[in-house]
């Protein structure tokens, strides 16, 4: 690539003036400044997209500029933090100008949504690979974190499961069905569950973003805690589509083992249910015993490591 | 790649618990955590490496490692910060544990020297991408920026130059020499000057770390202060073999246009020689009038946009 094919890329995201009071400094120096407020903690995260492993090389450009930012803020949602900065290291095999210009679209407009700079990055030649980091505040000691769950406390998830599990099917061609189009948005184009994260931190335990499938991600806050839980399967939210492709294939552990869908689960103690956000489900409790069991229509199914057994 | 393959990636990091004070929560939840100083303004950079862009397939993993960290704290060194953490977001092509234990070795070593914690990071399968984002403090309104050139300002550079463009040009095959190790070590194991941006800071004006070579570098200089300047060739500090090189090829621009140096160039108002750390070398001034102008041998050389053009 040239070096003025880079300038063309800079300028598709350099003309950004830092607009949030923390970022002293943002892109055009060799590095950004931030201060940060004396009663808060820095919140940090870092993610990569690959293509052809984690989107199809034919995505909506802005749908994967979205969706890089938005699987990063949703990582400081998780943790109860306001993002307030992100950087981006952007390796790209050829300058489109189109497909550029969609890509900063999705990812400044969501950004900009957030209140979220971009205050720094690097832009390389090679394999298409997108890598995020995000940054945002918590106020001291009130972060939530994975080891945190309690024996006796409630399971919820902050939204409906398994949605972008079913646009992945759709997309790769094993599934069908009429409202095709909204279970690819849930795939292409998640909600990062930040005011949520917000909102919950003072009356939440553990909390994760459900980004690897409710199973996966609920096993790490079990595995940090060391404890266990049961999951009432007939209480999950599931979209109508969802729960009609459970009905049509019998797979009814798809929306609790893909993932992509970025809700948020988190456990709370016993006696604080009124102060629960309206939309969030409680799906289960926390358990003593080690592992996850998962109760569907009167049996009773345990995971063992990464895999499901049948159980009783 | 399979879960297994992961989990023997992030053995070779997640091992490490944050040793520095700031960082509160490091490696498992879905974001790490620090603490900031209150009379502290935070510093962050990023970085990628692409593999047959910025490294050959063949190198040495330790190096590798090496030198992906050490090209970030080379961006804190620039401003004067102090480092304390990083993130690293590696794709890699297939788990090769012999090339996995180096690159680590490399990585962490160097980060165990200016105790930098790992506190985060995310591994994805893909075409080999490296890229690390570096974290560190600055006293409040300390960093030294681009912008800060003054007219009249002494230029100075940290240490020799075109030792790892040579390096380039014997590992491309474009050149022989008898000390071709020194010189390919300059390439491949670059010392980020992070002592030395301290001990700067409250005597230097602008100041940037040579990535790109000397011209190209101070000419961020001079654009971010809309200044221009006038360097001395006869007085830049040059390694043996480089004059030997000059010498021979009468290739006098390769010391100040090629790059992977990492010595710092930076900019001091006059009468303050006294406080600058042994080492450092004064090349130029900067003046009024823009560009980059370059005394050689009685001649003056005139650098226009991104090519040098003879001038008198």
């Amino acid at each position: 690539m040239a070096l003025a094919e880079f300038d063309l890329i800079r300028r598709y995201f350099a003309a950004q003036t830092p607009q949030h009071p923390f970022n002293r400094l943002g892109i055009g120096d060799d590095c950004a400044l931030i201060d940060v407020p004396a009663d808060s903690e820095l919140v940090v995260s870092i993610d990569t997209m690959v293509e052809n492993v984690h989107f199809f090389a034919d995505v909506d450009p802005e749908a994967l500029g979205h969706k890089l930012l938005a699987v990063n803020l949703s990582d400081l949602a998780a943790m109860g933090a306001e993002p307030f900065a992100v950087m981006l290291a952007l390796t790209l095999p050829r300058v489109d100008e189109a497909w550029l210009a969609a890509f900063a679209r999705g990812f400044l407009s969501l950004a900009k949504q957030y209140r979220v700079d971009l205050i720094g990055g690097d832009t390389t030649a090679g394999p298409l690979t997108l890598t995020a980091q995000v940054m945002g505040i918590v106020p001291k000691g009130k972060a939530m974190k994975r080891s945190a769950a309690r024996v006796g406390d409630l399971i919820y998830v902050s939204g409906p499961l398994g949605g972008a599990g079913l646009g992945l099917k759709i997309k790769q061609g094993a599934y069908a069905c009429d409202n095709a189009v909204v279970a690819i948005d849930s795939l292409e184009r998640p909600r990062p569950r930040v005011e949520l994260g917000l909102a919950i931190r003072d009356i939440a335990h553990a909390c994760i973003d459900i980004s690897d499938g409710l199973a996966a991600d609920l096993g790490h806050i079990l595995t940090s805690s060391q404890v266990g839980a049961c999951l009432d399967w007939d209480g999950l939210p599931l979209p109508h589509a969802v729960r009609q492709y459970v009905r049509q294939t019998g797979d009814w552990q798809m929306p609790i083992t893909t993932g992509d869908d970025y809700e948020l689960c988190f456990t709370v103690p016993p006696g604080v249910m009124l102060k629960i956000p309206v939309g969030c489900q409680c799906i289960g409790a926390i358990e003593a015993e080690p592992g996850l069991r998962i109760r569907r229509e009167g049996q009773l199914f345990k995971l063992e490591t990464r895999g499901f057994e049948h159980f009783a």
